[in-house]
């Protein structure tokens, strides 16, 4: 028997939407002959979470009722809570209730999932984006992303046909939520943190995730393995940095790294609830919430993501947050702190903005020891390295012929 | 209204069986007139700590039924749990049930309190001993102190008169359960974690508290400030290392330091339960527990303390208790760790036993800054400095007659 936290919902139990063996035959060639919908990368990697079970207890995308309850209330119309609309969208005229649609990615083409309309509708965009990301500013890439949805929001169950190309791409690292279930019962763990990562892994997160080694059983580092924005490092590198740390920085059986396919919608402190739900789901009993947690620009006070789990309703969300304030080395304290727990000035710690990272490493430059591994820096440089090639081809490469190796 | 974790018992309000004002008068004019029964220091304390509420919900010393209970199964005859009897002895013939005792603490000769003897009985100490302390080794000094106990066990509600001369000795650190409790709610805390300390606090310690102060509201430093074996350094020193150590190390407002009264019993696991029994009381919803906790000897394995926190009824403490692995600095790791978070070996961690420690100090030499803060060994090396003088005085100065200032 298990020990791991249930999943959310009522029914305490996980609520995969993926179809197998000749189910799945059956209805992906039913698929074939049914309406097509492309969705957007957001829309396709919802359907995937709700397709391995991270979203459980969702049956599809939201209702009308469901996504003013969640805006308003985060409380769909059952009564489960839920922090952020999981919806569908077009501007498809002909689409009614009723019909029975296929979805597909529309980057990839790939055939996702099958769904029944149950309901059409059209929502205040404004509403929702001033609600969720308490602001319509279009600057913010949340905002952006509502505001360009389609007229048109569809409800209604969806029967999942596809993860893409995450289980082929991420193998080994990503994870269906009864998969990470199974590695943390095997090896023990009750109390789980969960770490959301999007960056490479520096001593500030290390810190985060070996506060939380030290009291509870283990730490499942979850990366975002969902679409980047560019200029952003890639999965793949992040990946072997974060191995890199694990191999040499934590005891084996302390920490599981795993991936998931959402994207990120930097709604602050709701998405920070969003990620505590779907975690739960994963089997994690807590949920690692820094400063500025799922962020963006200056729309959110630094601790507001940590501040919103003591404003929903109790009992609302089993899985709990792991507040951590801001971390760094300090000289002084001769090791990592926060600010909760660094008396010190700012002239003994070391801060280094991202951008002042990015630009040392792609000149090739070292970080301190007491920012990065070395291990993780070689990785880094070694990637930066690379780029730089890349960007000489793009810019020379025509003219030369020069490919440096 | 207070948020922070209500008292041990089934009333969860703070029982302190010390009187006040005219009572206090009248039954300390009483209590002249009552036959008297000279206590152990462990008596006196334990009595104190019935007053002061930090032994809430007792109402005096346990009864035979009580103490069967809590040597079987954690539990007096009540239901209320209990790890460790605390119970009055003497070897009085003529004491009967019925009678009313003035209590004495024998070492100050000071009037501690008032007794009803509802119960006159025998125990097997063996037997106790082998229950609480998984030994009848003499060697053991929880034991010895058992086995010395007189031929009687006297149960009984008490009312108690003083708390002798800790309010005044330790003024300031020494707190009473509802001022402990006030502290806590002024400085809005509801989540705190005890760090249970006997010693100066090295960086070791200081790594629990602070591990304690990033997932928790604060942590409540809590010294033993009860009587001391030879060789021990004393509370003043102690309590002066330890402020120097906040002063200069944490943040404001996230550490209490505050004194006891107890005396140790050195019963590991069941010691373990009881610190966070009246914690607790003191208003702590944790209980730190590290390696070798209350332990002494080779009685206890490293983490019984903190497995036996899985083997009492669920919901028989409300106070949980925080796990930490043994600590040090690991030169590899950059900074403070812990064997669940350090990897790395023997070879690159600072290791010192208590006794080199203290023969280095001795010796007026310094202890590395991975070790122990410069602030705290100052204070360490002026005591052992001035130690040194008071054994010179001893063994010379009668002869030569001079005190070196």
């Amino acid at each position: 028997m298990s020990n791991l936290i249930a999943p959310h919902g009522k029914e305490e139990r996980l609520m995969p939407l993926l179809l197998e063996g000749a189910e799945l035959e059956a209805e992906t060639e039913r698929a074939k002959s049914l309406k097509q919908i492309r969705m957007t990368s957001r829309e396709t990697s919802d359907l995937i979470m709700m397709g391995i079970g991270a979203f459980t207890p969702l049956t599809g995308f939201m209702t009308k009722a469901d996504w003013q309850g969640v805006c308003d209330k985060f409380l769909m119309e059952d009564g489960t809570f839920w922090p952020i609309p999981i919806t569908l969208s077009t501007d498809d005229e002909e689409v009614k209730e009723g019909d029975e649609l296929s979805l597909v990615d529309d980057e990839t083409g790939t055939l996702i999932a099958t769904m029944q309309v149950s309901e059409k509708y059209t929502i205040d965009k404004e509403y929702e984006c001033q609600a969720i990301f308490k602001t319509t500013d279009l600057e913010h890439p949340g905002v952006e992303k509502v505001m360009k949805q389609g007229k048109y929001n569809l409800a209604g169950p969806v029967k999942v046909l596809s993860e893409s190309y995450y289980p082929e791409q991420f193998k080994g690292l990503y994870h269906r939520p009864a998969e990470s279930r199974k590695i943390f019962d095997e090896l023990g763990w009750t109390r789980v943190a969960a770490l959301q990562l999007r960056n490479p892994m520096h001593r500030s997160h290390e810190y985060l995730a070996k506060i939380a080694v030290e009291v509870m059983d283990g730490v499942y580092i979850h990366q975002l393995v969902g679409k980047l924005k560019p200029g952003d490092i890639p999965a793949d590198v992040r990946v072997k940095a974060i191995q890199a740390l694990v191999d040499n920085y934590f005891v084996k059986g302390t920490v599981v790294q795993g991936g998931y396919p959402m994207e990120m919608r930097y709604a602050g402190p709701r998405e920070g609830l969003l990620h505590a739900v779907f975690r739960q789901n994963y089997g994690c009993s807590h949920m690692i919430i820094g400063r500025d947690h799922a962020g963006v620009g200056d729309y959110y006070g630094p601790f507001d993501a940590q501040k919103i789990f003591n404003e929903i309703p109790k009992g609302a969300l089993k899985c709990q947050n792991l507040n951590i304030d801001w971390t760094f080395h300090c000289y002084k304290c001769g090791g990592m702190a926060s600010m909760r727990t660094c008396p010190h000035g700012k002239e003994d710690r070391l801060l280094l903005s991202g951008t002042m990272v990015r630009k040392t490493l792609s000149e090739g430059g070292d970080l301190p020891a007491e920012f990065s591994r070395p291990e993780v820096v070689a990785i880094l440089q070694e990637y930066y390295a690379n780029l730089e090639e890349k960007v000489e081809i793009k810019l020379h490469g025509a003219a030369t012929g020069e490919v440096k190796k």
